[in-house]
């Protein structure tokens, strides 16, 4: 393609995402969510300003119930034990049930033998998207067999770019029938077939907590509300890369950029994404 | 009444909820909290902001110990488990027969069987305050047995106006001999016999999570240094609304609305409660 | 020692901490904390500032496993309960077996029977640092047989001054082989030879939650990079203090300040330390 036929499909993808963000402001779905203790508040008021209904809903006792009254799911391991992959199998295990569209957030996939396990059971429930950085997605696939380049996670940060990632992430989609997003630098979104590359963030994302657990309940919300899910990951990465972005210009510090990446959730529009949105 | 005899009777009560105000910020006591994992930082901040001192405490094996040196306690359901349950009836019990006050704050009762039952074996109990949303109070009060409108929550969101509730909240406070606060775009605080309705706030306090959450621990705050449950439950709806509302005016977007709130629940005093309470 | 002495002696020791301050930055040092739910966030948020690279890892099934990939561990008792207990004491017998340092901060330790004999129980898997509030230290030192001053603590607050427990923090840090530090208005470290008196900080400090949670998981990140534990807890404690003191010139009130303390962790370097180390 040249310079002009790039363009034209930059924009073509740009309205078509700020569709998808108009429609969550105008249905605000019920997320539920199985997440880490860690992020749970910022979660929460990330989907809030992003347009959506959070729900942090994660005993066993009741996350059968509620996922009856909600839209998507979204399970993230971040500070999983043994009660709670219960509770996020027997949620993910009823969303699969119901065709109602769920998020695996594999945090620290590769960090321990019981995370790398418990993703792989988690698995075998059919996410509808799988997102990670990019030393996740590596882990996630070669626990489920996968040829892949080696991860190198370190806790829970990446020690992989995601062009490293790339092919796994591609085979990892086809293997579950899934899309996959694998995030760093540059964004990877892949179905198997179709792969976009997002270049929009801030370097200030790495140095806070929960923007990855954002973009991933994000996800959630979108499902329920987009095309396909490939769309829904798609538009998920758009939101809080430029949200991000233009935090990132707003503050240079991590505090005031926390506080400022809530606030551009909330006021990111068609006007911000058409002109900011950046593929790689 | 006349204008007149309404804006006299408006700044007494203004007058006298100002002092409850001062003399929890000369008491600071000591409020134990059992309360959900998505706001527990941000309700232990708005409690040292108010004026109390918070301890968030809710191990089986030391919730009763540590009721014992506590002065009034907040059991908080949001994110409940059949083992935090356990430890909310302890403390529950513990403080009903030591006559500690406490507040229950059923958050999402009606969503599932499991957080509607856990709500009425609570009430056993005899909660001194109950603060909701309106179909939060119209759910626990269907729950034991109560005639009332049907709930229509939505998740942790209400789908009824306080308006709705006002009967059903006057029939729980005199069958369990409590008072109940039933908050919205109008907040309703009733103890069967009196009852006021409160007009203060913001819209940006639906677009964060927590607000209702601090309310309830700061009516915990208050039932220890104010004359009775009705005066406590009344002082602090005024303390969160006016901050609130102040809040919304010093930000327009929820990221910086969260930090003006807790700015404001530390700033707010006899000034600006006289001249902004507002009575509906 | 005469003025100019005193002097030459804090530039030298400003120095010296500001070089451990670069190399942490440098490093980033993986962080292991078992910690509670009400500041994990801003625990995470703080190290992340600082320099260092958070992950909170608490399950059983896990905790030895990654602790082998950890450069330090950081247990904190706030929120406990019998599973956690179980997993900060494998977490600390794992780190005391590899002589990977660790510390503790004991938090209400005092307030009930099940905190304080806690406390005791992880005492014996050799902490490198316990932290903790004047009455927090006192309260360790009469569990494990230390003759003390009455810790007069009221829940997680201190009753008691940093003065009242230097003489238990002492004996404490000869008995366990261990660094002590006791923070308050003046925060004291010693390792029971040497003892350093510091006096940054704020009053804005006592009106936030996890300002003493992120000072000791500080002091784990500063323990896998500096020369000595000692000097750990003194860059620890300086670092905290200069920010907290700079974020109380920043904010003026509670809301804002929880920013601006994290922006200052960020942004503190050589420069303030000089200038603004402050011995008592």
């Amino acid at each position: 393609m040249n310079e002009t036929d790039e363009e034209t499909g930059r924009v073509a993808l740009a309205r078509q995402l700020a569709k998808a963000m108009a429609r969550l402001r105008e249905r605000r779905p019920l997320v539920q969510n199985i997440t880490n203790f860690v992020s749970m508040d910022i979660v929460a008021n990330a989907l809030l300003a992003a347009g959506a209904t959070p729900a942090m809903v994660h005993a066993r006792e009741e996350v059968e119930d509620f996922g009856r009254i909600a839209d998507a799911l979204v399970v993230n391991i971040g500070t999983l034990s043994a009660e709670w992959v219960e509770s996020m199998r027997l949620a993910a295990k009823g969303a699969q049930e119901r065709r109602m569209p769920w998020v695996l957030d594999p945090v620290g996939a590769g960090a321990t033998p019981f995370r790398t396990k418990s993703v792989a059971d988690l698995c075998a429930h059919g996410p509808t998207v799988i997102r990670g950085n990019a030393s996740e997605i590596l882990a996630v696939a070669t626990a489920l067999g996968l040829q892949a380049v080696a991860a190198r996670g370190r806790g829970v940060d990446s020690g992989n770019t995601t062009d490293e990632a790339a092919g796994a992430a591609g085979e990892l989609a086809r293997k579950l029938g899934a899309t996959v997003v694998a995030t760093g630098e540059i964004d990877v979104v892949t179905d198997g077939t179709r792969t976009l590359r997002f270049a929009n963030g801030s370097i200030l994302m790495t140095l806070v907590t929960a923007t990855g657990c954002s973009l991933s309940a994000l996800t959630g919300a979108y499902l329920a509300v987009a095309t396909d899910p490939f769309e829904a990951a798609c538009v998920a990465v758009a939101h809080v890369g430029v949200a991000g972005e233009l935090a990132g210009e707003d503050a240079s510090l991590p505090g005031m950029f926390r506080v400022a990446f809530i606030d551009r959730l909330a006021s990111v529009g068609e006007a911000e994404i058409l002109t900011r949105l950046r593929l790689a």
